[in-house]
């Protein structure tokens, strides 16, 4: 039986959860997979964090060049997270030939150009299914499952603390903000909840997925980027009326105009699988020329759901022994023969606040028409304003560009209209 | 590059799809996968039908030696059905040192032992990812996606045809009988309905997808297995009423009591991931120890979804040079050392016509409670028959063969108390 030694670089939630797969599932996978797995060495700064653990005192390494070198070191696994050292020791790893699984999204998605050319240098694997969807394996899907089609479209809901929070609004019908501290409380989300709220966690997990379905690099420079931090219960309840419900979207679309990829929340149609897709559970929607639609769904963060994608690459890294690189011309930016598309189509979603009096509705259309935005459904209230209503309009299938400078336009009638929101639409 | 000469046996419907898929996608793989796949070989006997699809006429072989001594073929793919034909063809290609690739699940659940076993003596590859669920990678997912977990439990919609009749029956109010005539029509289910409407295609495809997730042989004769002929009007309706959707399920569990495998139609939960898929879809609901929830969904049957995943093992098995089998003890039975559970957990529906006047609901509450089987929801309404009213009832958890005897005892009270439909329940 194959007999394979195992380093794990930080013992942190997801690197803790690892350690508890591999030494728990040790007979399991000498039995069902033939292979013998063993933790041989970790790295942690925080000793009494790895002996609660578990860890044997002589197992916990000083340094990673300790590490590197440990001759019954086959696989390393780094979960230290951030992009200096996790990207220094991981080199380091690589250039002593030894194979690496990554959960680390940022690192990968910035960095893997210079990860692949090391890893092909000195002949080892370079895995990181757990950089993307936490234990959903999407990208051995991409890889392995469903890799004899051309993909036109991967619509993903692919940050769990986004998802939590705007299904709390929609369920409770409470503001952004509650939402968000409950959120920390809980867990869900962090005291700086920049990355996620913002969007840049489902970015760098988009730039790594549309990368490899369109099988050229999509740096994370080309990915639209706007966060839910502006989502308010009054868009929850008019899309709830509409028939939609609210979700932070990553698309990466490909056609003969171009690569398109964008993170931003949208209203996403009641029926439409991702629609069901709720608290923090993630989901990816991928479109196949043969396959059609499929979808994978399940926990996309957590000790144990992470530390199962980390624990399937170190299987197959150590059942496989072809180490497959991307075929892709892996520069640090995009080949220069791909096209981006900036001015994407899609359907909006907006709300306004106008004057209620004669002749505004007339004036706001014509600016629609001159855009060529034209309206599918639209909902009329009383503001709480005094003779004021407001308005919630959905479109037909448009340009961004064409919404933009509609909306400018319309915002220049200051005394009489303004766009409180604008979401795009996905049926 | 790697060169790969292809092999089609029967150009039907699968056959046809994959052979467009790849003619038609050659140089996009030469550019995303590194590999030249060309089909040099067809065999088929409607000549015209393939000349209709432009095979070259001497690319099409009038018989299986030709196929399989013909250097130049590499990969064998078996889309004939059935298993006579298919079984001595497969054998043939694999005794030869060809790899096989098979969308073949009456074959793959019945016969895997002697294939697996030709496959190893003869160093070939044999791979089955289109057995099940059409384009959706569940056997890759199974086999190097989730392999980290213990798989505890996994649910499937995993029949088209029954999915599309359900779905049009809850839609439609319309009878099993229209609808079944409905799916005739539309090419969704054959002249002959019984193997999809009597679970044996689920149980073929359940039989093979529980023994990859629980590394056992589970044969076909250990799945239990009911169809949907038997539900009505009246059993749709009470699950809308409860809040369930009715479908045919594959379940398969494994625990310490052992293995479960079952194939019956049953009410899920509204705002269950399974209560969502409809139509011809299909989804797997999969349960493991480390990854928690996960579910995959897709197109379970089709030309080119199915032609998908037998191209995606055609590309899979051109780029891993190791030959993969089970682990388990490949016999044509089960190994025997694994136990069957046949007297199974779940809640149920009921549903029954009883004489409207006391006592009655007393006797049968008598009977339940002597079984073990506890009330969580009653409807009655009266029943067409006067003096009669239905009883819908959903239990608690209890046992397959406590209900089982609960019924049977009601049912001697033939002239106050008829059980008419026994439905199990997942929530």
């Amino acid at each position: 039986m194959k007999k394979v030694g195992v380093a794990i670089l930080g013992l942190g939630v997801v690197g803790g959860g690892t350690y508890q797969i591999l030494t728990s599932h040790r007979e399991f996978y000498r039995r069902t997979q033939d292979v013998d797995i063993e933790v041989v060495s970790v790295l942690e700064l925080n000793r009494d964090r790895a002996l609660a653990l578990g860890v044997p005192e002589e197992k916990i390494a000083s340094n990673i060049a300790e590490v590197v070198s440990d001759p019954e070191v086959n696989i390393v696994v780094e979960v230290i997270g951030g992009v200096n050292a996790a990207r220094e020791f991981v080199l380091a790893a690589l250039n002593a030939g030894r194979t690496v699984v990554t959960s680390n999204k940022e690192l990968f998605c910035k960095y893997s150009h210079e990860l692949e050319r090391a890893a092909k240098r000195h002949n080892a694997g370079l895995y990181f299914e757990a950089s993307c969807v936490g234990g959903v394996p999407i990208i051995r899907t991409l890889l392995d499952g469903v890799q004899a089609n051309e993909i036109s479209s991967m619509i993903g809901i692919i940050n769990g603390t986004t998802n939590y929070i705007l299904t709390k609004m929609y369920e409770e019908g409470t503001s952004y903000e509650d939402c968000l501290k409950e959120a920390q409380r809980l867990g869900y989300a962090e005291a700086d909840p920049t990355a996620d709220v913002e969007g840049f966690d489902a970015a760098y997990k988009l730039s790594i997925l549309s990368s490899l379905a369109f099988h050229t690099k999509v740096p994370f420079a080309k990915v639209f980027r706007e966060g839910i931090t502006g989502i308010t219960k009054e868009d929850i309840a008019d899309g709830r009326k509409l028939g939609y419900v609210v979700k932070l979207l990553a698309i990466g679309k490909q056609s003969d105009a171009g690569i398109e990829v964008r993170v931003h929340p949208a209203f996403v149609r009641m029926g439409h699988p991702l629609a069901s897709v709720g608290d923090s559970f993630n989901a990816v929607f991928v479109t196949g020329d043969a396959v059609g639609d499929i979808m994978l769904y399940g926990r996309g963060a957590g000790a144990l759901p992470t530390g199962s994608a980390i624990v399937s690459d170190i299987i197959y890294a150590a059942t496989h022994s072809e180490n497959k690189y991307s075929t892709f011309k892996n520069t640090a930016g995009a080949d220069k023969d791909v096209k981006f598309v900036s001015d994407f189509e899609s359907a909006y979603y907006m709300r306004m606040t106008v004057e209620d009096r004669p002749g505004i509705l007339a004036k706001i259309s014509t600016v629609f028409g001159k855009h060529g935005v034209s309206i599918v459904e639209l909902m009329q209230k009383p503001a709480p304003a005094e003779g004021k209503v407001r308005l919630a309009i959905v479109t037909h299938t448009t340009r961004e560009f064409s919404v933009r400078a509609a909306v400018a336009k319309i915002n220049t009638f200051e005394d009489v209209a303004h766009v409180d929101a604008v979401l795009r639409v996905i049926s």
